[in-house]
C-alpha cells in the first residue's frame, strides 16, 4: 500500500553541528535500509528546500507510523501524509 | 528531470456526461502514451479524492508545461508543480 | 485499518429537490449497509454543518477509495482523509 | 454528548527528557482512566504525526474543557474541538 | 450550555427577490421565537458584512444542530460553531 | 457600542509560574472590575483552549484599545476584534 | 471614529453591462456625497485590482454598517473592516 | 505616490525593557519627522493590536523601502505593502 | 520603477471559444506593444498553470493600474502586485 | 531554464551582528558571482521586506537546488520556487 509522505526539516540555527551530523548520518543509513527493504520506495529532494517527497510502500497505517517514528530527524520534521492507491490510467503493474 | 505534479479535478455537476466520458477516455489514452514514453513516470490516485499525485520526467520546464497543456482534462484541473531532484539518501540510480 | 474521513456536502441552491431526495436515500441506504458490514465504523454529524466525521475500517487505501467513489453524494463532497492507527494509550482492543 | 477533539503535540527539542517521560506516563494514566470512565470514548494516533484524533463523551462543554485542562500535556498541545451529534444514517444506538 | 455560532450569509446575485424576502421574514420570525424561548441568547450584526455572531443556549449539540437546520437561510450560510463554557473571571451567574 | 474580541493566550512553557500567577490574578481583578463597570459585557471560555470570546461595550475604538492595552496578559495574547451592531432580528433592547 | 474598510469588487463576467454602469454611477455619486459629508474620509484604488482601501469617519459601528449597506455595489463586495484609533506617534490633530 | 503599509509589531516577552523604550522613542521621533516631511501621510493604531495602518507618500518603491528600513522597530515588524492610486470616485485633489 | 505582477487566468468552461480567441489575440497584441515600449519588461509562463509572472517598469502606481485595467483578459484574472526596488547585491545597472 | 525563487530572510533578533555581517558579505559576493555567470539572472528587493524575488537560469532542478544550498543565508530563509517557461506573448528571444 502506497503513501505520499512530505517531510519538511527545520533545524534550529543554534543546534549542535556535530550532533546534527550524527543524526543526519543515522537518518541516511536508516532511509537506505528501508529503501533496500522496499518500504521507502522513493525519496526525492524538493528543489530549493530542506524537504523531501517520499513514497512509502507498507502493509498498514500502523507500519507507516512506526517507521516514521524511528527516523532520527523525526523531531525536526513537519510531516504530511496522503494515502495513495492505483490510478485507473496507470500502466505500471506494481503501482498499487 | 523530475517534477511532482498534483492535479485536483473539478467537474461541474451539470457537465454533459457523454462529453465527459470522451474527455476521460482521451485523458487516459494520452496519459498511458506519456507513461510508455517515460515522460509520465508515476501516477497515483489520492484515496478519497478525484485527484492524482504524479511524477513527470522531462527535459525542461517548457516540456512539462506543454505536456500538461495537452491534457484533455486540463481546463478542469487545479495543478500544483514542485521541481524535484536527487536526494542524497536515494539508492536508486535513476531517481535523478 | 482505520481512516478518519471528513465529508462536507455542498448542494447547489437550485438543485432538483426530488433528485436530491433520491440521492440522499441512496446515500443513507449504502452508508447503513457499509456500517452493518463494519466498513463504515462510525458516522457523526458535525453540529451546525451539512458535514460528517466518519471512521472507516478497511483493508487498504484502495478499498477506502473505491467505497467513497460509490457514495451517491460523492460529487457534492469535499473530502479530507487521514490515516489512523492504534494509540499507545488506547484501552480498546479493536481500536487498531 | 460527543465531541471530536484533535490534539497536536509540540515538544521543544531541548525539553528535559526525564520530565517529559513523567508527563507522558501521567498523560497515559489519566487518558486510560477517562477511557475506562467512558469519557474518552476513542483515541487514535494520526499516522506520521505526534497527534491524535479523539472522541469525548461528556455531559457539557464545561466538562469537556475541565477534562482537557487536566491533561499533563495540555501546555504542549494545539487543540481543535468540534461538537458532534447523531447522524441520521447512523445505525449505532449509542452514537449520540 | 453556550455555543458561539458565526453565520455568513451568501445570497446569489440573481436570486428571486420576492422569494428571498419571504425567507428573510421567516428567518426573522423564527429567530425571534428562539430568542424569546431563551435558546438564541444573543444575535449581533457584524458591521460591514451580511453576517452575524450569535450565542446559543441549548441542552446539547444535537439541539443546536436541529435548531440551525430549521433556519430558512441555512442553505445560504457558512456556519462556524465553537463550544463555550463559563470563564473563571466571569461575574455573571448565568453565563454558564 | 459592542465589539467581539477574541483572545488566544500563549504562555511560554518556561515562564516563571509565580510571576504568571500574579499576572493571572491581576487580569482577573481588572476583568471583573471592567465587567462590573459594564465595559466588559461578556466573557466566555472557548472549550478546550486557553482562549476567550468577549463582548465589550465601549464608547469608541480608542476606549476599546486603551482597555485592552491595560490587560496584564496583553503581551501573551493574539487578539482579533470585530465591530458589532444591532441585528434587525434582535429582540433585546440593549443589544445595540 | 475611524475604520479601515477594504472592499474587493467581484462582478460576474456575464453581468448586464448597462445595469452595471447604472450601479457604478450610483456608487460614485453616493461615495462622493459621503466624502463631502466627511463620512468617507479617504478612498484609494489598490493598484492592479478592482478593490479599494477606504477610511470611514463615523459615530458608531451601526452608522458604518448602515452606510455600507446602502452602497449599490455592496452585493458584489467582499468587505473587511478594522477599527482604528489615534496612534501615539501621529502629529495630526484630527487623526482620531 | 501612495502606499498602504501595515505594520504588526512583535516584541519578545523577555526583551530588555529599557532598550525597548529607547527604540520606541527613536521610532516615534523618526515617524513624526517623516510625517512633518509629508512622507508618512497617515498613521492609525489598529484597535486591540500592537499594529498600525499607515499611508506613505513617496516618489518611488525604493524610497519607501529605504524609509521603512530605517525604522528602529523594523526588525520586530511583519510588514505588508500595497501600492495605491487615485480612485475615480475620490473628491480629494491630492489623493493621488 | 519595477513591480512584480502575478496573473492567474480563470476562463469559465462554457465561455464562447471564438470570443475567447479574440480576447487572447488582443491580449497578446497589447502585451507585445507594452513590451516593446519597455513597460512590460518581462513575462514568463508558470509551468503547469494558466498564469504568468511579469515584471512591469512604470513611472507610478497609477500607470501600473491603468495599464492592467486595459488588459482584455483583466476580468478573468486574479492579480497580485508587489512593489520591487534595486537589490544591494544586484550587478545590473538598470535593475532599478 | 528559468525559475522564480522568492526568499524571505528571517534573522533572530539576538543573532551575533558581526557574524551576520560576515554572512551577508559572503552572500553578496556569491550572488554577484552567480549573476556574472548568468545563473542568477535577476534579483530584486521586495519593497518593505527583508525578502527578494529572483530569477535563476540553470540547466536543471538539481543545479538550482545545489546553488541555493550554497547560499550563506540559506538557513535563515523561507524559499518558494516556481518553474517558469517562455510565454507565448514574450518578445524577448532569450526569455526561455
Amino acid at each position: 500500500m502506497l503513501f505520499k509522505v512530505e517531510m519538511d526539516v527545520n533545524i534550529p540555527l543554534d543546534y549542535d553541528p556535530a550532533r546534527l551530523d550524527e543524526l543526519k548520518a543515522a537518518e541516511k543509513a536508516l532511509s537506505q535500509e528501508l529503501q533496500r527493504a522496499g518500504k521507502w520506495r522513493h525519496i526525492w529532494r524538493v528543489a530549493g528546500q530542506y524537504a523531501n517527497v517520499s513514497i512509502f510502500d507498507v502493509e498498514s497505517n500502523a507500519e507507516l507510523h512506526d517507521l516514521l517514528m524511528t527516523l532520527p530527524l523525526f523531531p525536526f520534521m513537519d510531516i504530511r501524509v496522503a494515502p495513495l492507491c492505483r490510478h485507473p490510467s496507470s500502466i505500471h503493474e506494481d503501482d498499487r
